[in-house]
Protein backbone atom coordinates (compact mmCIF):
# COMPACT_ATOMS: atom_id res chain seq x y z
CA UNK A 1 0.00 0.00 0.00
CA UNK A 2 2.37 2.71 0.57
CA UNK A 3 2.69 3.99 -3.10
CA UNK A 4 6.17 5.94 -3.32
CA UNK A 5 7.53 8.30 -5.71
CA UNK A 6 11.06 9.11 -5.58
CA UNK A 7 12.47 12.13 -7.65
CA UNK A 8 16.23 13.08 -8.34
CA UNK A 9 18.74 14.42 -10.60
CA UNK A 10 21.36 12.62 -12.87
CA UNK A 11 20.50 9.43 -11.31
CA UNK A 12 21.33 6.32 -12.77
CA UNK A 13 19.57 3.10 -12.74
CA UNK A 14 21.53 1.82 -10.15
CA UNK A 15 21.60 4.90 -7.67
CA UNK A 16 17.70 5.10 -8.13
CA UNK A 17 17.55 1.18 -7.39
CA UNK A 18 19.27 1.92 -3.86
CA UNK A 19 17.23 5.36 -3.00
CA UNK A 20 14.24 3.11 -3.63
CA UNK A 21 15.67 -0.25 -1.77
CA UNK A 22 15.97 2.52 1.34
CA UNK A 23 12.84 3.74 1.31
CA UNK A 24 11.13 0.40 1.05
CA UNK A 25 13.76 -1.41 3.86
CA UNK A 26 12.72 1.85 6.25
CA UNK A 27 8.86 1.17 5.70
CA UNK A 28 9.30 -2.25 6.15
CA UNK A 29 11.48 -1.41 9.44
CA UNK A 30 9.49 1.47 10.84
CA UNK A 31 6.03 0.93 9.71
CA UNK A 32 5.87 -3.12 9.66
CA UNK A 33 4.79 -2.95 6.50
CA UNK A 34 5.10 -6.69 4.05
CA UNK A 35 7.85 -6.91 2.08
CA UNK A 36 6.06 -7.48 -0.85
CA UNK A 37 3.65 -4.25 -0.47
CA UNK A 38 6.25 -2.18 -3.32
CA UNK A 39 4.88 -0.23 -5.77
CA UNK A 40 7.76 2.85 -6.28
CA UNK A 41 8.02 5.24 -9.11
CA UNK A 42 11.37 5.96 -9.17
CA UNK A 43 12.58 9.19 -11.95
CA UNK A 44 15.63 10.48 -12.80
CA UNK A 45 15.29 14.29 -13.92
CA UNK A 46 18.06 15.50 -16.52
CA UNK A 47 17.99 18.83 -15.87
CA UNK A 48 16.34 19.97 -18.85
CA UNK A 49 13.24 18.16 -20.09
CA UNK A 50 12.92 17.83 -16.52
CA UNK A 51 14.26 19.27 -13.32
CA UNK A 52 14.50 19.73 -9.59
CA UNK A 53 14.63 23.11 -7.95
CA UNK A 54 15.50 23.69 -4.09
CA UNK A 55 17.11 25.61 -1.75
CA UNK A 56 19.01 25.56 1.88
CA UNK A 57 15.55 26.00 3.83
CA UNK A 58 15.71 25.53 7.33
CA UNK A 59 19.44 25.83 7.58
CA UNK A 60 19.93 22.13 6.01
CA UNK A 61 22.99 22.95 2.58
CA UNK A 62 21.12 20.91 -0.18
CA UNK A 63 22.68 20.31 -3.47
CA UNK A 64 21.93 17.87 -6.55
CA UNK A 65 22.60 14.79 -5.08
CA UNK A 66 18.89 15.71 -3.71
CA UNK A 67 16.05 13.24 -3.31
CA UNK A 68 12.03 13.76 -3.00
CA UNK A 69 10.70 10.84 -1.29
CA UNK A 70 6.33 10.90 -1.57
CA UNK A 71 4.67 8.58 0.63
CA UNK A 72 1.12 7.75 0.29
CA UNK A 73 -0.37 5.61 2.59
CA UNK A 74 -3.48 4.61 4.77
CA UNK A 75 -3.44 7.28 7.69
CA UNK A 76 -3.19 5.08 11.12
CA UNK A 77 0.69 5.03 11.53
CA UNK A 78 1.47 6.63 14.97
CA UNK A 79 4.07 10.08 14.78
CA UNK A 80 6.81 8.21 16.95
CA UNK A 81 6.69 5.59 13.38
CA UNK A 82 6.75 8.46 11.39
CA UNK A 83 9.72 9.69 13.08
CA UNK A 84 11.21 6.06 13.12
CA UNK A 85 10.95 6.01 9.17
CA UNK A 86 12.30 9.05 8.40
CA UNK A 87 15.48 8.35 10.70
CA UNK A 88 15.53 5.14 9.22
CA UNK A 89 15.21 6.40 5.12
CA UNK A 90 18.04 8.57 5.91
CA UNK A 91 20.20 5.81 7.59
CA UNK A 92 19.52 3.59 4.72
CA UNK A 93 20.07 6.19 1.90
CA UNK A 94 23.75 6.77 3.32
CA UNK A 95 24.45 3.15 3.52
CA UNK A 96 23.06 2.07 0.05
CA UNK A 97 23.15 5.52 -2.20
CA UNK A 98 26.05 7.12 -0.44
CA UNK A 99 23.42 9.84 0.04
CA UNK A 100 23.77 12.95 2.38
CA UNK A 101 20.83 12.99 5.18
CA UNK A 102 20.89 16.51 4.45
CA UNK A 103 19.99 15.71 0.47
CA UNK A 104 16.51 13.49 1.39
CA UNK A 105 13.14 15.31 1.74
CA UNK A 106 10.29 13.14 2.86
CA UNK A 107 6.82 14.08 2.75
CA UNK A 108 3.38 11.66 3.54
CA UNK A 109 0.13 11.71 2.34
CA UNK A 110 -2.59 9.63 3.79
CA UNK A 111 -5.97 8.54 2.72
CA UNK A 112 -8.15 5.74 3.70
CA UNK A 113 -8.79 1.92 2.99
CA UNK A 114 -11.38 2.47 0.81
CA UNK A 115 -9.42 4.73 -1.37
CA UNK A 116 -6.67 1.71 -2.44
CA UNK A 117 -7.78 -0.93 -5.34
CA UNK A 118 -4.19 -3.09 -5.09
CA UNK A 119 -5.29 -4.66 -8.55
CA UNK A 120 -8.23 -7.22 -10.18
CA UNK A 121 -10.94 -3.88 -9.69
CA UNK A 122 -11.89 -4.85 -6.19
CA UNK A 123 -10.87 -2.54 -3.28
CA UNK A 124 -9.15 -4.77 -1.13
CA UNK A 125 -8.19 -3.02 2.04
CA UNK A 126 -12.18 -2.13 2.18
CA UNK A 127 -13.03 -5.80 1.93
CA UNK A 128 -10.55 -7.08 4.59
CA UNK A 129 -11.90 -4.62 7.35
CA UNK A 130 -15.53 -5.43 6.65
CA UNK B 1 -11.44 18.25 -11.40
CA UNK B 2 -10.32 14.98 -10.84
CA UNK B 3 -6.99 15.16 -11.79
CA UNK B 4 -4.96 12.14 -12.90
CA UNK B 5 -1.27 10.43 -12.82
CA UNK B 6 -1.08 7.28 -14.54
CA UNK B 7 2.27 5.37 -14.93
CA UNK B 8 3.59 2.61 -17.01
CA UNK B 9 6.31 0.88 -18.37
CA UNK B 10 6.94 0.88 -21.91
CA UNK B 11 4.03 1.93 -23.03
CA UNK B 12 3.49 3.67 -26.38
CA UNK B 13 1.81 6.40 -26.80
CA UNK B 14 -1.21 4.14 -28.44
CA UNK B 15 -1.23 1.86 -24.85
CA UNK B 16 -1.20 5.51 -22.82
CA UNK B 17 -3.90 7.11 -24.42
CA UNK B 18 -5.98 3.62 -24.14
CA UNK B 19 -5.31 3.64 -20.16
CA UNK B 20 -5.95 7.31 -19.98
CA UNK B 21 -9.74 6.69 -21.92
CA UNK B 22 -10.28 3.91 -19.31
CA UNK B 23 -10.22 5.69 -16.27
CA UNK B 24 -11.52 8.61 -18.21
CA UNK B 25 -14.50 7.01 -18.96
CA UNK B 26 -14.79 4.54 -15.81
CA UNK B 27 -15.15 8.41 -13.87
CA UNK B 28 -17.67 9.18 -16.15
CA UNK B 29 -19.87 6.37 -15.23
CA UNK B 30 -18.71 5.63 -12.02
CA UNK B 31 -18.57 9.43 -10.31
CA UNK B 32 -20.56 11.45 -12.74
CA UNK B 33 -18.20 13.26 -13.83
CA UNK B 34 -18.77 15.39 -17.07
CA UNK B 35 -17.13 13.78 -19.91
CA UNK B 36 -15.07 17.44 -21.08
CA UNK B 37 -13.55 17.22 -17.38
CA UNK B 38 -10.41 15.81 -17.93
CA UNK B 39 -6.67 16.56 -16.78
CA UNK B 40 -4.87 13.44 -17.04
CA UNK B 41 -0.78 13.29 -16.65
CA UNK B 42 0.52 9.83 -18.25
CA UNK B 43 3.59 8.98 -18.38
CA UNK B 44 5.81 5.81 -19.50
CA UNK B 45 9.11 4.41 -17.98
CA UNK B 46 12.23 3.67 -19.95
CA UNK B 47 13.26 1.12 -17.07
CA UNK B 48 16.20 3.26 -17.03
CA UNK B 49 16.39 6.98 -16.65
CA UNK B 50 12.94 6.29 -14.44
CA UNK B 51 10.91 2.75 -13.67
CA UNK B 52 8.22 1.47 -11.18
CA UNK B 53 8.99 -1.34 -9.00
CA UNK B 54 6.52 -3.70 -7.72
CA UNK B 55 6.02 -7.14 -6.91
CA UNK B 56 2.97 -9.20 -5.79
CA UNK B 57 1.67 -8.02 -2.69
CA UNK B 58 -1.81 -9.77 -1.82
CA UNK B 59 -1.11 -12.45 -3.54
CA UNK B 60 -1.58 -10.89 -6.89
CA UNK B 61 0.68 -11.52 -9.63
CA UNK B 62 1.90 -8.30 -11.55
CA UNK B 63 4.64 -7.92 -14.23
CA UNK B 64 5.86 -5.34 -16.51
CA UNK B 65 2.46 -4.43 -17.88
CA UNK B 66 1.43 -2.83 -14.51
CA UNK B 67 -0.08 1.03 -14.13
CA UNK B 68 -0.03 3.02 -11.42
CA UNK B 69 -3.52 5.25 -11.36
CA UNK B 70 -3.51 7.74 -8.72
CA UNK B 71 -6.90 10.24 -8.42
CA UNK B 72 -6.95 13.15 -6.87
CA UNK B 73 -10.79 14.53 -6.88
CA UNK B 74 -12.79 15.91 -4.02
CA UNK B 75 -14.25 14.74 -0.94
CA UNK B 76 -17.34 13.57 -1.34
CA UNK B 77 -17.82 10.32 -3.48
CA UNK B 78 -19.26 7.25 -1.51
CA UNK B 79 -17.60 4.14 -0.68
CA UNK B 80 -20.20 2.22 -3.46
CA UNK B 81 -19.14 5.19 -6.24
CA UNK B 82 -15.21 4.35 -5.19
CA UNK B 83 -15.84 0.54 -5.17
CA UNK B 84 -17.86 1.00 -8.64
CA UNK B 85 -14.93 3.04 -9.87
CA UNK B 86 -12.48 0.04 -9.74
CA UNK B 87 -14.28 -2.39 -11.25
CA UNK B 88 -15.10 -0.21 -14.48
CA UNK B 89 -11.49 0.96 -14.30
CA UNK B 90 -10.10 -2.84 -14.40
CA UNK B 91 -13.14 -3.65 -16.95
CA UNK B 92 -12.49 -1.14 -19.36
CA UNK B 93 -8.45 -1.07 -19.18
CA UNK B 94 -8.79 -4.80 -20.50
CA UNK B 95 -10.88 -3.92 -22.63
CA UNK B 96 -9.12 -0.71 -24.39
CA UNK B 97 -5.41 -1.77 -23.29
CA UNK B 98 -5.72 -5.34 -23.05
CA UNK B 99 -4.48 -4.72 -19.40
CA UNK B 100 -4.87 -7.62 -16.94
CA UNK B 101 -7.02 -6.18 -14.15
CA UNK B 102 -4.30 -8.23 -11.90
CA UNK B 103 -1.93 -5.12 -13.09
CA UNK B 104 -3.90 -2.11 -12.44
CA UNK B 105 -3.50 -0.43 -9.19
CA UNK B 106 -5.51 2.91 -8.25
CA UNK B 107 -4.89 5.29 -5.76
CA UNK B 108 -7.68 7.92 -4.44
CA UNK B 109 -6.16 11.41 -3.16
CA UNK B 110 -9.50 13.73 -1.82
CA UNK B 111 -8.94 17.33 -0.83
CA UNK B 112 -12.00 20.31 -1.23
CA UNK B 113 -13.61 22.65 -3.41
CA UNK B 114 -11.09 25.47 -2.05
CA UNK B 115 -8.36 23.42 -3.18
CA UNK B 116 -8.72 23.83 -6.99
CA UNK B 117 -8.42 26.70 -9.23
CA UNK B 118 -9.03 25.08 -12.82
CA UNK B 119 -7.90 28.58 -14.47
CA UNK B 120 -7.92 32.01 -14.38
CA UNK B 121 -6.33 32.20 -11.45
CA UNK B 122 -10.14 31.73 -9.48
CA UNK B 123 -11.44 28.79 -7.30
CA UNK B 124 -13.97 28.15 -9.91
CA UNK B 125 -15.39 25.56 -6.71
CA UNK B 126 -15.45 27.57 -4.25
CA UNK B 127 -17.33 30.19 -6.02
CA UNK B 128 -20.12 28.20 -6.89
CA UNK B 129 -20.95 26.53 -3.93
CA UNK B 130 -20.85 29.89 -1.87
CA UNK C 1 7.75 22.87 2.88
CA UNK C 2 5.45 23.73 -0.08
CA UNK C 3 6.29 20.65 -2.26
CA UNK C 4 5.28 21.60 -6.03
CA UNK C 5 5.20 19.54 -8.97
CA UNK C 6 4.71 21.03 -12.55
CA UNK C 7 3.79 19.71 -15.61
CA UNK C 8 3.67 21.18 -18.92
CA UNK C 9 4.21 20.29 -22.62
CA UNK C 10 6.80 21.16 -25.25
CA UNK C 11 8.56 23.41 -22.50
CA UNK C 12 11.77 24.21 -22.78
CA UNK C 13 13.98 25.00 -19.59
CA UNK C 14 13.54 28.26 -19.77
CA UNK C 15 9.78 28.09 -20.14
CA UNK C 16 9.57 25.54 -16.72
CA UNK C 17 11.99 27.61 -14.76
CA UNK C 18 9.49 30.72 -15.71
CA UNK C 19 6.26 28.48 -14.60
CA UNK C 20 8.90 27.68 -11.50
CA UNK C 21 9.32 31.02 -10.35
CA UNK C 22 6.02 32.13 -10.79
CA UNK C 23 4.55 29.26 -8.68
CA UNK C 24 6.96 30.09 -5.76
CA UNK C 25 6.70 33.58 -5.45
CA UNK C 26 3.27 33.34 -5.48
CA UNK C 27 3.64 31.54 -2.89
CA UNK C 28 5.88 34.21 -0.69
CA UNK C 29 3.61 36.73 -1.58
CA UNK C 30 0.24 35.19 -0.95
CA UNK C 31 1.13 32.46 1.56
CA UNK C 32 3.96 33.74 3.04
CA UNK C 33 6.32 31.49 2.89
CA UNK C 34 9.92 31.92 3.42
CA UNK C 35 12.31 32.51 -0.11
CA UNK C 36 14.43 29.80 0.26
CA UNK C 37 11.76 27.02 1.26
CA UNK C 38 11.55 25.69 -2.08
CA UNK C 39 10.75 21.91 -3.68
CA UNK C 40 10.22 21.77 -6.81
CA UNK C 41 9.67 19.18 -9.73
CA UNK C 42 9.53 20.74 -13.45
CA UNK C 43 8.44 18.48 -15.81
CA UNK C 44 8.19 18.78 -19.74
CA UNK C 45 6.10 16.21 -21.46
CA UNK C 46 7.09 15.42 -24.84
CA UNK C 47 3.14 13.85 -25.85
CA UNK C 48 4.91 10.54 -26.93
CA UNK C 49 6.77 8.95 -23.99
CA UNK C 50 4.69 10.92 -21.56
CA UNK C 51 1.83 13.57 -22.04
CA UNK C 52 -0.87 15.76 -20.82
CA UNK C 53 -4.54 15.58 -21.77
CA UNK C 54 -7.09 18.55 -21.43
CA UNK C 55 -10.65 19.43 -22.53
CA UNK C 56 -12.16 22.67 -22.23
CA UNK C 57 -14.48 21.63 -18.14
CA UNK C 58 -15.65 25.08 -16.73
CA UNK C 59 -16.12 26.63 -20.15
CA UNK C 60 -12.50 27.71 -20.33
CA UNK C 61 -10.50 26.87 -23.45
CA UNK C 62 -7.06 25.60 -23.09
CA UNK C 63 -4.48 24.60 -25.26
CA UNK C 64 -1.19 22.80 -25.28
CA UNK C 65 0.13 25.62 -23.35
CA UNK C 66 -1.53 24.07 -20.14
CA UNK C 67 -0.17 23.64 -16.91
CA UNK C 68 -0.66 21.32 -14.13
CA UNK C 69 0.39 23.00 -10.53
CA UNK C 70 -0.03 20.58 -7.92
CA UNK C 71 0.90 21.90 -4.36
CA UNK C 72 0.84 20.17 -1.10
CA UNK C 73 1.73 21.74 2.01
CA UNK C 74 0.63 21.86 5.57
CA UNK C 75 -2.62 22.57 6.33
CA UNK C 76 -3.97 25.89 8.06
CA UNK C 77 -4.13 28.28 5.37
CA UNK C 78 -6.98 30.20 4.77
CA UNK C 79 -9.18 30.41 1.85
CA UNK C 80 -8.37 33.94 1.59
CA UNK C 81 -4.74 32.97 1.09
CA UNK C 82 -5.81 30.46 -1.36
CA UNK C 83 -7.93 32.48 -3.58
CA UNK C 84 -4.49 35.13 -3.52
CA UNK C 85 -2.67 32.55 -4.30
CA UNK C 86 -4.38 31.57 -7.35
CA UNK C 87 -4.75 35.10 -8.38
CA UNK C 88 -1.08 35.36 -8.29
CA UNK C 89 -0.28 32.24 -9.72
CA UNK C 90 -2.03 33.53 -12.85
CA UNK C 91 -0.70 36.66 -12.62
CA UNK C 92 3.22 35.83 -12.33
CA UNK C 93 2.70 33.10 -14.83
CA UNK C 94 1.26 35.50 -17.34
CA UNK C 95 4.16 37.71 -16.63
CA UNK C 96 7.03 35.37 -16.39
CA UNK C 97 6.20 32.85 -18.95
CA UNK C 98 3.40 34.48 -21.11
CA UNK C 99 1.10 31.78 -19.79
CA UNK C 100 -2.54 33.12 -19.99
CA UNK C 101 -4.37 32.44 -17.03
CA UNK C 102 -7.31 30.09 -19.13
CA UNK C 103 -4.22 27.32 -19.19
CA UNK C 104 -3.28 27.20 -15.41
CA UNK C 105 -4.80 24.35 -13.08
CA UNK C 106 -3.46 24.50 -9.77
CA UNK C 107 -4.52 22.23 -6.65
CA UNK C 108 -3.85 21.99 -3.19
CA UNK C 109 -2.71 18.66 -1.25
CA UNK C 110 -2.90 19.11 2.89
CA UNK C 111 -1.10 16.65 5.68
CA UNK C 112 0.29 18.18 8.83
CA UNK C 113 3.71 19.13 10.65
CA UNK C 114 4.33 15.41 11.43
CA UNK C 115 4.20 14.69 7.58
CA UNK C 116 7.45 15.95 6.51
CA UNK C 117 11.20 15.54 6.81
CA UNK C 118 12.66 17.90 5.03
CA UNK C 119 16.48 16.54 5.09
CA UNK C 120 18.81 14.90 7.99
CA UNK C 121 16.51 12.49 8.91
CA UNK C 122 13.90 14.24 11.27
CA UNK C 123 10.92 15.83 11.36
CA UNK C 124 11.65 19.63 11.79
CA UNK C 125 7.93 21.13 11.86
CA UNK C 126 6.83 18.38 14.34
CA UNK C 127 10.10 19.70 16.93
CA UNK C 128 9.45 23.36 16.33
CA UNK C 129 5.97 23.16 17.34
CA UNK C 130 6.57 19.94 20.23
Amino acid sequence: MPFVRIDALHADRKRLEAVGRAVHEALIDAIGIPRDDLFQVLTSHDGTRSMLRYDDYFGIHRDDDIVFASITMRSGRTDDQKLALYRRIADLAKEYADLEPRNVLVMIHENTSIDWSLGEGVAQYAQTSG
